[in-house]
């Protein structure tokens, strides 16, 4: 399994993601849209505070459309809990903010509390999309 | 607004719905699918280790395939984090379930740190699908 991941993103994920499954390979890279990429899937990887600053600037609607208009498959993963941010953004817009993203823009949010589960999710996800998971068990 | 609540949730969730907006109506029946209900959308409550124990025994399966078959708009809402959970079901099972849920059942899952946050995704959702937000802040 090829995943891109983009250049920007903390240089602890390749480690992360080798912990997780060994026979991913990650090819680092420059991206427009999205973090981590593999064919037709898009998947954007938000820590909550930055999570936050993207709803107060704008950002987040910009990144998904982006990712709508050259994507089949798009998935953003928060990373950490609300109360972890940083940012004084009130928890309400927050979670009005989530449920935007699911009823209007169509777009699945997992949420993961740190980079490991981030991993396993991106894995887990391309693997199902791609029809090939190896783990009867989870496909329940 | 009126939201029906199975009879099976705690007591304490009307409280909680008033405290995030005194307008709502609740009331409480016993319901086959669901546990909140707004005429074509329904909500399903999971605490986390409930969560891990319907993975386990195969009723989460049931409970979304019979959602499914009577309402329009379905939600999974898991309240709490997978490091709380009572089960001994691993982490990858858990998360594997996840993106199963959003891949193969098409169902999107949302996550709560508490009932207070969980009510606000409640009245959140509802307010998008029917269109009638009164925060425009929340609809960026």
């Amino acid at each position: 399994m090829l995943i891109k991941i983009d250049s920007r993103e903390p240089k602890s994920m390749e480690m992360c993601m080798q912990l997780v499954d060994s026979k991913i390979i990650m090819e680092r890279r420059f991206m427009t849209e999205g973090d981590y990429v593999c064919d037709e899937i898009c998947i954007e990887r938000k820590e909550i505070s930055d999570f936050c600053n993207s709803i107060v600037d704008g950002r987040l609607n910009t990144q998904m459309e982006k990712m709508k208009q050259n994507y089949k498959n798009i998935y953003i993963i928060v990373v950490g809990r609300i109360k972890d941010r940083t940012s004084d953004i009130h928890e309400n817009c927050i979670l009005g903010k989530m449920t935007s993203i699911v009823v209007k823009h169509k777009i699945p949010i997992l949420f993961a509390d740190d980079d490991f589960q981030f991993c396993y999710l991106v894995k887990s996800l391309i693997e199902k999309l791609k029809g090939g998971s190896e783990n009867g068990k989870e496909n329940k």
